[in-house]
């Protein structure tokens, strides 16, 4: 009988990754075991004026390691220059090559994915050496996948310049494209080596743009976090009026909430095995169907909060939330501008996307519907029918529009924290 | 300052991942860092009559999971009735979905895996049903990735039908397609649940389908296992010959040692960060020039068969092989029916394929040449020159062909088990 034991190196190499292997013969049978184990370290880093010289976060980031830096056409035409001369002004460094990605959601595709691999190629880029990602949540997911694929997997660094970008997919660890009709269809797991995060990329974001970052962080205030619920409550509309320049402080404190609540959420299941119910999948069951359907012209974000919006109706028509907690939810949505549905929606459509999206989740629906401000609860596809979805898409539709101003908090005193909720 | 720590469950679900997460934030200046440590257990099985009704192993591995399974035109050809008798036999399962993958090493591209993750969507795949591979290394590989990308990370099955199947593709966790003229250019690393090796399959191989996979046993015996290189001395010519049915005890002692040889070898770095010295790259550094430059007429395993004897004739030529375990391996080589070297291959334009390996391998070429049967050392790529490589490419072509009869053994008394090399 043989028992084979090796157990490779533990320590950090380059400060990302370690692994070990053990390798067994557990009976006599012709059975061999591997287990493996793979250790990556992500590091998230609130900065600001990240391409002033001076800055050094990116630059250690770095490492001096040859680098494809790429962007996206936004960020190169209001940011480029300073990009190019932050690279140029550091002494000692390997070239950099700089890939301009002309993509947008609708061509988010497989395609896109190989033609930053492609770059990467050509720029002679070794393994160790990262692909970094500076532009919106497409940018960020398409380089993230390129980077598990070029070479079976490359290090990568995600700079995101959207607000969707800064508290989701620029901080993740999910990397996805759309294909086949299907909404991230095709995708990895895979750790960016560091997400750096420079909140002064939104005072150039159009009011659209922040209003569609906002559903995500709506998302998780309503789900999650009373604290980050009311701090919206109170400066959503500034911050979104102002490119989150005013209030200074609000505009710090929700972006770090935001990114703690994500990872707080992501980090109980961070490759998604061991079930299929995630509070950070609120807002993201109906919304696949919706963005799809309209072609994309509906943003992620746009449909994320009509998700909500209907999600939130359902548990009053269940009655699992209050009206009052319904309405602050409905008043927050649109008072950053979103809509609460999308006239042109079919609810048979809807009703039959949700297979696809039980398969995807194994088995059941698992909807995350809120029950107050800061919790939820799940329902299985039984609990939904095309009658309750299409009373609640009325509901929605016969409310006014509200002018965009302040929402009403939460009645008492807030905890002082709510990064202990982070703490289950 | 805050400190949150997250760790989730660390039970192994479904026999095969479990994952812990750890969010800490290590200082006040506005960093967050997330530690995610991934474990899989691989199972490698060897079996006989794999798709005998009786035998438990398949069935139990699906443990009634709906499954995809993709087979290759060839596995077709010989052996689709009864795989499909297999599955309609067992009582109680759920629908299988089958799926010829016409597709060959020239064709093993990424719009292969898009086949196969499509025909996984249209048949409604779940998150935790597999992906089933039953073929050769192109099926396996294909399969692999496929199963990497869809809904970001599914479970796989490999049962390779061929000798390079066996002991390379098919145990490995490494999935890769060519891609823009470059071998393996596009991949991850992502462990199949369960490998089932049927050394049965073997009876129908061709001759030259055989001797490919034998480059690969000769590979690890020539690097790493002086009793696998008797093994093969005494009995290739026989195995190859009979179809592994004779001599019975040798077939199965090679398949066995060849594949506890090579996951002992990857286990030492399996996930290739801790540095780029692997005796598993025996015989591929010059191979990838050979198989893209032939345009796939000379199979992996005769591109790599070249590359030993390029390597050991290195060796010597450098006075670090000893002229008689030269002819030994050069014999072997030859024993199985394969070729020395290439007639048309350029000495120039494989030189110029160096750099591209120097880059895989993240800065030196770590060229692993043999020292002994069962030794080796790596050379950087300033020990070779287009002049070396010249003198030792004309030697080769030089060198007799010889009839395919048994090959001198080592001298004196073997181990009695090679595994205790795999204990380092």
């Amino acid at each position: 009988m043989w028992d084979i034991d090796t157990v490779g190196p533990e320590a950090l190499v380059g400060g990302q990754v370690s692994s070990s292997t053990r390798l067994t013969q557990p009976d006599d049978s012709g059975v061999l075991r591997m287990e493996s184990r793979l250790c990556r370290t992500q590091q998230v880093t609130v900065t600001r004026n990240l391409f002033s010289p001076g800055n050094p976060v990116l630059r250690d980031s770095l490492a001096c390691r040859k680098a494809l830096v790429v962007i996206s056409p936004s960020v190169d035409r209001l940011y480029g220059r300073g990009i190019m001369d932050y690279f140029a002004s550091q002494p000692g460094w390997p070239p950099v090559e700089f890939m301009v990605l002309h993509r947008s959601e609708a061509s988010k595709s497989l395609e896109a994915v190989v033609e930053v691999c492609e770059r990467a190629a050509a720029a002679g880029l070794r393994r160790t050496a990262p692909i970094v990602a500076i532009g919106g949540g497409v940018c960020c997911d398409i380089c993230g996948l390129a980077a598990a694929l070029y070479r079976r997997g490359t290090p990568h660094i995600k700079i995101p310049t959207t607000l969707v970008g800064l508290v989701d997919a620029g901080i993740g660890i999910k990397n996805a494209v759309n294909h086949g009709g299907r909404k991230s269809a095709l995708g990895s797991f895979h750790s960016p080596e560091h997400s750096l995060l420079d909140v002064g990329f939104l005072a150039s974001l159009p009011r659209r743009q922040l209003a569609n970052g906002f559903a995500e962080i709506i998302k998780l205030a309503v789900v999650c976090d009373p604290e980050l619920f009311s701090l919206l409550a109170s400066n959503a509309v500034t911050l979104i009026e102002s490119g989150f320049r005013e209030p200074a402080s609000a505009a710090m404190r929700t972006i770090w909430l935001s990114v703690a609540d994500m990872l707080g959420e992501l980090s109980q299941n961070l490759f998604e095995h061991t079930d299929f119910r995630r509070k950070a999948d609120f807002g993201h069951t109906f919304s696949p169907h919706i963005e799809i359907a309209s072609g994309h012209s509906i943003l992620h974000g746009e449909a994320v909060a009509m998700d909500i919006a209907l999600s939130a109706e359902i548990a009053r028509e269940l009655g699992l939330l209050a009206e009052e907690d319904l309405d602050r939810i409905l008043s927050l949505i649109q008072a950053v501008g979103l809509l609460l549905t999308w006239p042109r929606m079919s609810v048979e459509a809807l009703w039959a996307s949700l297979p696809g999206i039980v398969n995807h989740r194994d088995g059941d629906l698992h909807l995350v519907v809120p029950t107050a401000i800061g919790a939820c609860v799940y329902l299985g596809i039984e609990a939904i029918s095309p009658q309750l979805l299409r009373t609640c898409t009325d509901r929605l539709t016969r409310r006014p529009a509200r002018p965009p101003t302040r929402v009403r908090g939460l009645p008492g005193s807030l905890r002082p924290g709510a990064l202990s909720d982070l703490r289950r």
